[in-house]
């Protein structure tokens, strides 16, 4: 693996480009973004080698490309690049799965991409949010696998180990299904909780003086960019529907319950909810 | 001051064990507590130097006493501990107020007892949860700080500023309405979506290998107590109602909003939330 090329250089494009030129995997950098300010950010930040705003060119001067854009940008950036690919690996990054590799599905190249979702983020964005050592120990989704040339598949693999990431096998629709559960709904909780906290605020404004770490760690999702998170919300909309669904159903479950004083039936729920802890510690 | 009492040798006590201890607060330690493995156990930590079953014994060789028991046994502890009172300085930790104030309203020994709240915590429990620093750089309210003698007063605010804690003053409403908003609300969400992903999994085994950062901080409080979430619950319960109704309305909103594929209102909704950004940082 001599060149990589990034398109898209905000929170995990950036940080990918850190981790694989400090774990030796790559040589040469080449960082590609609509927004003239994100390239000169990265190549100020030293995120990247070199900046372009030519798509193809850069493709055809790569062996990895990855594809860190939006979900909304994703469903149109991936098949250009794979239009300009013959030999080279391609990887997206992104949260949904379904409606991009049905994009993708009759493209002739569709076997030098593999679609993969690394379990690890943080409510930041931009080149300036990129982190060291945002992957390791994390889990790489790889999905469809059976769908990408098993060289390309092993390249991926690989990659990614030497990164410390865990890699899990999924379909696409089961892809989709499971981050609804584990990331989707968290954020739509936390988007929700911010907004219930700044309509009250209206009423109250010394409220945040007493804000402790539970509140910051509960609404800190709430930060993340709607440019990311609309089309993932859009793209995964079924999935995301039943579960915030059960939500609010839990939520009104709650309320129903500490409207009407049942401590009994009260403290059964916490304690269902603490079994929460026999799985994440 | 020489002697501390603490009743209740949870999080909260034996945090404040060691933090006095550490700043060179109190000389001697004396731990009240119901449950015998408990008193054992904050010995066996090192928490307190001298465990003790016997209530009134307790707080007569104190100076300074800290009730730290969940708000429904603090209801009945904390008259009792009045009751042995006569120049000892008497502080709770609760987190709630308005009932418990009224019912200590008309004790003869009230102006001993300073009603304070510290805003610190973690979701564990019991005495092995009690760590060093939990208190530094956080807030502590003093509430209807008038109803307490000036000396009691002026004791406590010197004692928790040398733990480098902020003071806020409150009347009780003012402060079980803050606390709703930016403490209890947190905890009600984080225990619903824990339920939510829980009733999910049982259809979907394979779930939690996804789980990243994300998820983990904004479900990391429902691991915490029923014992001391249910009493509080319970005792802000106009408030809690009041925050939640607002809470599930914001999410049957962003429901409304995804299930009609609105992205230019998500979008606004988003940026609206991510506003919370400019309080927390």
């Amino acid at each position: 693996m001599k060149t990589v090329t990034i398109i898209g250089l905000g929170l995990i494009g950036g940080s990918l480009a850190i981790s694989l030129q400090e774990q030796g995997l790559v040589t040469h950098r080449i960082g590609v973004d609509l927004s003239a300010e994100n390239r000169q950010q990265a190549l100020a930040l030293g995120l990247v080698d070199e900046a372009s705003a030519d798509l193809a060119a850069a493709v055809r001067r790569a062996d990895l490309v990855v594809v860190a854009v939006p979900m909304d940008a994703m469903l149109t950036v991936l098949p250009q690049v794979l239009d300009a690919v013959d030999h080279q690996v391609v990887i997206d990054v992104g949260s949904t799965k379904s409606m991009l590799l049905a994009a993708v599905a009759g493209h002739p190249r569709r076997g030098r991409f593999v679609a993969v979702h690394p379990m690890a983020g943080t409510e930041f964005s931009g080149p300036a949010a990129a982190v060291a050592g945002l992957f390791d120990d994390k889990t790489l989704v790889i999905c469809d696998a059976a769908q990408s040339d098993a060289d390309a598949v092993a390249t991926v693999e690989q990659l990614f180990t030497r990164l410390n990431m865990r890699i899990e096998y999924l379909d696409a629709a089961a892809h989709d299904l499971h981050t609804a559960y584990v990331s989707h709904i968290s954020h739509i909780t936390s988007f929700a909780l911010a907004l219930t906290v700044l309509k009250k605020e209206k009423e109250e404004q010394q409220i945040f003086a007493l804000a402790s770490g539970g509140f910051a760690s509960t609404v800190r999702l709430a930060k993340s960019s709607p440019a990311m998170w609309v089309p993932i919300f859009r793209q995964n909309r079924v999935n995301v529907l039943d579960v915030l669904d059960e939500h609010i159903q839990q939520l009104q479950h709650l309320r129903q319950l500490i409207d009407a004083d049942d401590a009994a039936a009260l403290h059964q729920q916490i304690e269902q909810a603490n079994l929460i802890s026999k799985i994440l510690k």
